[in-house]
């Protein structure tokens, strides 16, 4: 199947889909309408055939979609039928957390090394791997094929470390700094904002508070 | 100044502009115009002006705008002129990782309570705050006044928790369990689903390497 160039809004609502239909295969759910997925997603059914249909489609639509079929499709699609062997830089809590995900490693995302500069965390072992120290990353990639850097370390060594993947060749940064990296065309970068997410929650909450505020004051 | 109903995509990119503003106001530049912070962070004039206009658009443009008050304009929209106190789900590598960040306090993000299930986890201290039992996480909330719960606990659990924190009268929860959460109108919920994240990166690499393919075939 020829893919054309998809949107990353459309992009970003294949995980979601990829996850409720694995559910609904775990639950034993064979087929599924555009309709019911609709209710369940809280999406609507319109906006699920117009995501589809970058795709072809998925098969009939009066007879509801095939869910092993789809959830196999779009983990295709996702790059789910390939491995991906990742490596964690920085082995605070935030790196030690995600190379503990087993669920990473279910999906074809292998941890396979862990390095930091503080010589007191060098040695350490997280999930079997042995935290090491920063010269030896750039050799590392090098000899195990690493397609995915995870950066999990401050904003300020975020950039210089970047640079150094950039050079040795990485395929894609997964950036948990809280700063934008510039990396050149061709390297993937996908940041993880916390504090953004935080302070979305915090608008969504002071706008909620302001509006009852109001309609207290009218009665 | 009344504020009208702003969409979510607007919302998200609001902490973006506050943290480009916060750094550009630490390097003492005062004044900036749309076409430089377009240059800098990469969208378009036309997308800050519009974006800014939800909010009655900060300012004259032909003089730039002021750094230091569209800073503080947006922080207050963002709620940061207020004081939100949080605690933490779920005691894990995650979950410490969350505790330990200072940059949300800056931000008037507290950090008040940590409970976890697991009685090994339970009486341990996380940057000064001990570990307590979920049978306490009820009366904490309502004794400390907390705004906001962080779920950093397995999908299992998680949709147990949020309903006895919708139950007890939670402001918002901050959602890192792989699962979407169903809650009442009125209570703010933020997701990130790291997965999801991981998989739009997966996604990206592989398109990349069949288009690198493609082309290679075609020489």
């Amino acid at each position: 199947m020829e893919e054309k160039e998809i949107s990353q809004a459309v992009i970003g609502r294949l995980p979601r889909y990829f996850r409720y239909l694995g559910e609904l295969k775990d639950e034993g759910v064979e087929r599924i309408s555009s309709q019911e997925l609709s209710e369940l997603m809280k999406v609507t059914a319109s906006q699920i055939r117009q995501d589809f249909n970058n795709f072809g489609g998925f098969g009939q639509q009066g007879y509801g979609y095939n869910v092993e079929y789809l959830y196999q499709e779009i983990g295709r699609i996702l790059g789910l039928d390939r491995t991906h062997r990742f490596i964690i830089i920085g082995a605070g809590n935030l790196g030690q957390a995600l190379g503990g995900y087993l669920n990473f490693e279910r999906r074809g995302f292998i941890f396979s090394g862990m390095f930091d500069k503080n010589p007191d965390l060098v040695g350490k072992e997280v999930r079997g791997i042995r935290v090491q120290p920063m010269e030896e990353m750039e050799q590392f990639i090098r000899d195990n094929d690493v397609d995915i850097a995870v950066l999990t370390i401050p904003k300020t060594s975020a950039v210089e470390v970047a640079e150094r993947l950039v050079h040795i060749g990485i395929r894609a940064i997964w950036n948990f700094a809280h700063v934008d990296l510039n990396v050149p065309e061709g390297i993937q970068v996908e940041s993880v904002h916390l504090s953004d997410s935080l302070m979305k929650l915090s608008y969504n909450i002071n706008r909620y508070l302001e509006e009852n505020e109001q309609q207290c004051e009218k009665k």
